[in-house]
């Protein structure tokens, strides 16, 4: 199997997508997002989403050449609207305008509506980590888990992402679904005629299920049973409510080429903690952690993996790589 | 056993907390938590604090005659020192000057430091719902939950609370702890002598464990395994490494009155829906979730019980009100 630069993995996916009806810029905020992805492990937010992009893209599901626009209806408060294109462009504009609003009022947020999958969560906390902020991502997805006592999915698998700065070392970087596991897990297990564990997902009925076939028709279980379903209730509330942005039942699937765009939300919070003069305190808990044998600060393994593909490159299947040259 | 009406169970708890070094102000505060908390059915924050509360107002531990102080370093934020005093005065400030900031901000926070046991987090974020906010509430408590691969707790309990409004009727209220289950729940299985689920805590080496006294010398296990330790990491962050307060492993217990105040923290957030223009859409989920059998919105169960302690009273067991009179 080939392996690529990072750089020439970003050209290779740029390229594809301005085949397919995407401009120049849009085409690289992608083309950087889902090589970063790729490069830190996430390979369910990496190469693997090309085709599906570009299709999207190529049939107007998600506009290629859409401007995302900023407004600011209050103090504190950035309205972004991705206009049906890809999220990260969106997400750039958004992360970008937030380190001198966040300054300045002390806390800010930025409501992404009309928008798309937003890939790795933690990169936006990271990069707000990188400007000495905390920060807080909540993000929505098409239907996946029902709420507690229904069987119907009506909330996303539903990302939160927590980041925060440690001086002089990489930073704290959480990034978390509230699924239990992946639905590429259920999926794998269908390829294999394999049963699932009984709490992976449940089926049409609301009931656990082994039967990934079952599973597939029925809802992901989240993590922690009632409360973690209650916890995508609070995500959904956040990224689609309080943004404006389509509900997990609403939205199309991020996957295929079909239906009107999804227009999921994303919703952003950052707080600078210079303003409480507390910058100091997480390297004291950092360290209580890592002074325990088998315990390790979230984010480390994305970076020993991130600095593994920079400095050796991503292998690439043959059968993708021609798929996105052919696109 | 004796019924009481709110009216005389608060009035009984302040009398009792006043003859306990706590000014008058500050004993209706804790008295209206506590009161509010058992009429929601939530006992494990109610009536049977009081003896507890007093003890540490007495010795010193809590200072009763704090008087809770508030500075704003930034436009959006209020840093709230709670002065070593309980968490409900400081909690009262932070939620009467937060309305007016988060309007004209459109986001604030509130970060309370030197604080104690925040009781029901979900009255936090009601009260703000009922000035039309959405707002998240973090808290974090003594140690009790390890991190992902390690065996000493650095984590409290960490409750998350999220609050909703809902036009024409009562607020979507979530309020819940990182531990699958809260501590009582062992110390009443190692009372009646029973084992207790396999899922529910650690042993000191971090292995589950069915031995009640093995778990009361361990941690809690945290809900939805390794994912709900690192939610408990980014409560405590939030909570306590941002606020400036001191963390799990730093602070002494809520429960007896040895050592120095705990000085935990609480961190608001609060954002004017407005804003966005969004504060219908909220109801729109509502009413899928509600469209559900076997489904229903969080709160509901509580806001049915205090109905029903409106009208009825509270029951009291005697030997408790004996107890808090004889204080």
């Amino acid at each position: 199997m080939p392996t690529l630069s990072l750089a020439d993995a970003e050209d290779l996916i740029a390229s594809a997508l301005r085949r397919c009806a995407t401009r120049e810029d849009n085409a690289r905020s992608v083309a950087r997002a889902l090589v970063a992805a790729e490069a830190d492990g996430q390979k369910g937010h990496g190469f693997s989403r090309v085709p599906s992009y570009a299709k999207q893209a190529k049939v107007g599901k998600v506009d290629g050449n859409a401007a995302p626009s900023a407004a600011l209806p209050r103090p504190g408060l950035i309205a972004v609207d991705a206009a049906h294109g890809f999220a990260f462009p969106a997400l750039d504009l958004a992360t970008e305008m937030l380190p001198e609003v966040t300054k300045s009022q002390g806390i800010a947020a930025a409501a992404i509506k009309r928008s798309h999958h937003c890939g790795v969560a933690g990169h936006v906390v990271e990069k707000l980590a990188g400007e000495g902020l905390v920060s807080l991502v909540f993000a929505n997805t098409p239907s996946a888990i029902a709420p507690a006592g229904g069987s119907v999915g009506i909330f996303g698998t539903n990302p939160i992402a927590f980041g925060c700065p440690l001086e002089g070392r990489a930073p704290i970087v959480i990034d978390l679904s509230l699924s239990k596991v992946a639905r590429g897990g259920i999926l794998a297990a269908k390829q294999r005629g394999e049963k699932i564990p009984e709490d992976w997902a449940l089926d049409a009925d609301g009931k656990p299920t082994t039967d990934p076939e079952a599973a597939l028709k029925g809802t992901m279980a989240p993590l922690g049973g009632a409360k973690g379903a209650t916890l995508a209730l609070m995500v959904e509330l956040l990224a689609a409510g309080l943004t404006g942005a389509q509900f997990a039942a609403e939205a199309s699937s991020f996957l295929d080429s079909d239906g009107p765009p999804p227009g999921t939300g994303q919703l952003i919070i950052a707080v600078d903690p210079r303003a409480f003069g507390s910058a100091a305190r997480f390297a004291v808990l950092a360290g209580m952690l890592e002074a325990q044998d088998g315990a390790r600060l979230p984010g480390v393994r994305r970076y020993a993996l991130r600095d593994k593909a920079r400095r050796d490159g991503i292998v690439i299947a043959d059968a993708l790589k021609a798929e996105i040259q052919a696109l």
